[in-house]
């Protein structure tokens, strides 16, 4: 039996000081235990996605350093340590394979993945050739990541007579994904009669979430070992190497769409707050749903003591909503200050009015009152060092139905990336959870509102949200034209009125604080629009 | 001699149909004034650069579709068109070769960037092959801008005798660069015995300035012709094949550093405003130098009637802010008007005081006349139509000297890449060109100051903008650590405390509008650092 430690488990961006310390204590960990392998995530050693700090002219001795100390510490156990290599004036997203002291090889990531969220082609030059070490005598090969979604690496693996394939990931989350990986962990352990073992990255780096997850698969497509979502943990998993299968150990339960999506935003969230060093977050209650998902997410990430909820009402405010956002407050136990905004859209309104004169009221009136309560939740912030947690859903931030420097000022976003449909299933989610809902039932209930004016409804200006997020997501996810769309059924008229306010958008989002990735599109890094943009899709 | 049009143009992301039609017009233009060959710049089609629309379904038929009615638009010229081709599940950066209704051959780019603002490896395959076509007797072989950054690709053009190297472009401004490029080909042509003609793309585009200056290098180096900078002209050059030059032209007078900055501003400006439609601009005038040099860049970019002024003060409003913004104003001719913003501050203030108590005011209070300022610049911008022009400088933008949602927020920023000291620099070669200085030296010569506390200058809290300025320059421009910043004889404690400033300010400048890059390293998509980040660059 080879006896192999899975460390999942979180490694900071650029602190690469922190992240050796925490390598050599998985290592001696493990040494300890009695482990014959330890495997660490890709790029631990600098952490996942290290963007352009690969070009400091520094990180080349602040990585050699690393590994030479790493190496030094490193006993009896082989010790799997993925890190950028500097060598002959190219960069490489490496892993190394080290033992007593030594440094037995080097494996140079292969497949640079170019796309969506990954910009590796940016940064690394791609590997040529396989990697094998024997130890205890089992013969393994090592890929990282995305070598695996590929045929070829473990295909020459293979050809080799590798027993098992050691995968070493940084995987951020996506809905769904878990279910990918492993049927692509099964049908490539099939493939090629090997044994899979997966370790991925654990914990939120801005926009993304690295779910864990990692898996030990047998040459079969059977998964022996999982390791629990979104926790850090290290495993012990043996390896039969006569029968290329692991000693199963209890499977974590499935987790629902809802329940992986809700844990990403809490993880999300929880790692940018507290890495950024705020005390909590701050966040307005408008007595909607947005705001009260957020605010249950934020209590699930920090704990209700770091949570400050603030009504802001004005003349729309509805009394329910009143009512609804106290209710929500005291239900999950956090501080709740109730602020009129009277004053200050009052004095900005006398201020403009000489430049407004007789022009009838529109949008710029109700921009007004949503910047207002920006200036309200930044002067706390600013005052207190809480975040403000802003809480625009995705199919606002999509058509642009938010207010730049109103509604949309915050560090952080927990439904950046959650359409309007996926928000109220994610409240039944998490009202499911307790015998008393902590989102009361009327605000999943009613009409959405911006209460921006009087009687005003989102389905003013705007389709049924069921309507608005199936438009959305064959836009944005599937890149459908509108010729496509409409081919689908969905109505000519209103999915160009939709996919114009998309385009047009652009520059709100481009101003948009970040939030939690969690589908293959989000408005992040991986999906790059022009603003100047003549596509016109309707055409 | 062969007659080659040089078309140097400026085509829209995304919009096809006109660039189609465009393109076609230029083709007919160039037939009916009896020119041999007429070329356009990269990607002309598509407009340049495309990024994620290169990813929507119907991309591929819209180019199908506008290469057809190009071709057979396209009579006795031969006529060298950029676009995206798409072919066997592929996508290729390409160059058509179009003579009477027919496509005589397509040129793949072998040579993707993928650093700095390109992300070209994100959308297109590499080419593999050369190609050269033949016409009136002249072997030209095409290339695409980053090929002939490379050494290989023109090298195995002259390795087949070519005579001619046709280069097409879409190369961003940064200072310098012309002076860079025309000294490369100078290069190129003489090592390989080969004439270039080399056309390149103008106008804005989000961040970027395309910045034209054409050029026809001899096969000895020497400049035959050289195309004005930032501005749409097509020009006939006349190449004798047997001597491998070009019939010289007059060559434009080079620009000054200052010169050919101030250009890119005022036309990454001016582009901006203008296709995203609106009326014209709205800014902050302080009475401080970022504020005047930016309302002269924007009268110059939309002239005086589509700038509007607005004079803000508070009780730290220095008397002579308020004369010299009017003066600047005046000056310029633009509608000036004076909103004092003590209401809107007095009413924060007070909804604020129960919350805020006893505690001693500090930057809180300084953000809230900033975001009050703000409110008062997007109510008019909102009303209006008149974007806002916000006007940080790179310095600010660096160390985070600036309000999120207070000056920060605007449209567009066209110092966003600009230095403090270069914005002097600026503003002196401004007044150089008028008789009476249209900056009032005093703005010029006083210390600057955010004037948000009584006697308050900038470096009560930063060092000199000379230090600063340098500091930051080898930080950013240069990536170098604190250590190899001390051995050049910066102050250790003052370097790292800035650097310090520079990675606690990356949040900011995620929300940060767009603005003119001039740099090779300006903060947009060129420089990709993570929030969270545990660099630590002082260790």
């Amino acid at each position: 039996m080879l006896n192999i430690q899975l460390v999942q488990a979180h490694f900071v961006v650029g602190d690469i000081d922190k992240n050796t310390q925490d390598i050599i204590a998985h290592i001696h960990a493990a040494t300890s235990a009695g482990a014959d392998v330890v495997v660490l995530p890709e790029l631990c050693v600098s952490g996942y996605p290290p963007e352009d700090l690969l070009n400091r002219a520094s990180m080349y001795k602040r990585v050699a350093h690393a590994l030479d100390t790493i190496t030094q510490a490193t006993g009896n156990v082989l010790a799997l340590v993925g890190h950028p290599q500097f060598d002959n004036g190219q960069l490489y997203n490496a892993v190394s394979a080290i033992f007593n002291g030594k440094v037995l090889g080097v494996y140079r990531k292969q497949c640079l993945p170019n796309y969506g969220v990954f910009d590796e082609q940016r940064y690394f030059k791609a590997g040529t050739t396989s990697f094998c070490v024997t130890h205890k005598g089992v013969k393994m090969g090592i890929l990282i990541c995305e070598d695996i979604w590929e045929e070829q690496p473990i295909a020459a693996l293979a050809a080799q007579d590798t027993q098992l394939c050691i995968v070493i990931n940084a995987s951020p989350f996506a809905v769904g994904k878990q279910a990918v990986r492993s049927s692509l962990l099964a049908k490539r352990a099939k493939a090629h009669n090997m044994a899979i073992a997966y370790v991925n990255l654990v914990a939120g780096q801005d926009d993304l979430v690295f779910d864990g997850g990692s898996m030990a698969v047998n040459s079969n497509g059977a998964v022996a070992v999982e390791l629990p979502r979104f926790v850090e943990v290290t495993s012990y998993v043996e390896f039969d190497v006569a029968q290329r299968t692991f000693v199963s150990q209890k499977l974590p339960q499935k987790l629902s769409a809802e329940e992986e999506v809700y844990q990403a935003l809490v993880v999300g969230l929880r790692s940018y707050v507290n890495f950024c060093g705020f005390k909590g977050v701050v966040l307005g209650l408008s007595g909607g749903i947005d705001s009260a998902l957020s605010l249950a997410i934020a209590v699930d990430a920090l704990g209700c003591k770091r949570v400050q909820a603030v009504m802001m009402p004005y003349q729309y405010t509805a009394g329910i909503s009143m009512e609804d956002a106290a209710l929500q407050a005291k239900r999950l136990g956090v501080s709740y200050h109730v602020i009129p905004i009277y004053n200050i859209v009052d004095a900005t309104m006398d201020t403009l009015a000489p430049s407004f004169g007789e022009l009838p009221p529109d949008t710029s009136e109700e921009n007004i009152q949503a910047r207002a309560r920006a200036l309200v939740l930044m002067g706390l912030s600013n005052k207190f060092n809480h975040m403000v947690l802003t809480t625009g859903n995705k199919s606002e931030m999509a058509v642009g139905y938010a207010t730049l420097y109103g509604d949309m000022v915050g560090g952080y976003n927990a439904l950046k990336d959650v359409y309007k449909t996926e928000v109220y299933r994610l409240a039944v989610y998490r009202n499911s959870l307790e015998p008393e809902p902590v989102i009361p039932m009327r605000v999943i209930e009613r009409p959405p509102s911006a209460e921006l004016r009087p009687g005003q409804t989102d389905q003013d200006s705007l389709p049924p949200y069921d309507v608005l997020d199936s438009i959305l997501y064959h836009y944005i996810e599937k890149e459908l034209s509108l010729d496509a769309m409409v081919a689908l059924g969905m109505p000519a008229v209103v999915v160009k009125r939709i996919i114009g306010l998309v385009d047009r958008s652009e520059y709100k989002r481009k101003q948009a604080a970040p939030g939690v990735r969690i589908s293959e599109k989000a408005f992040t890094r991986e999906r790059r629009y022009p603003i100047m943009n003549g596509w016109k899709a309707g055409l």
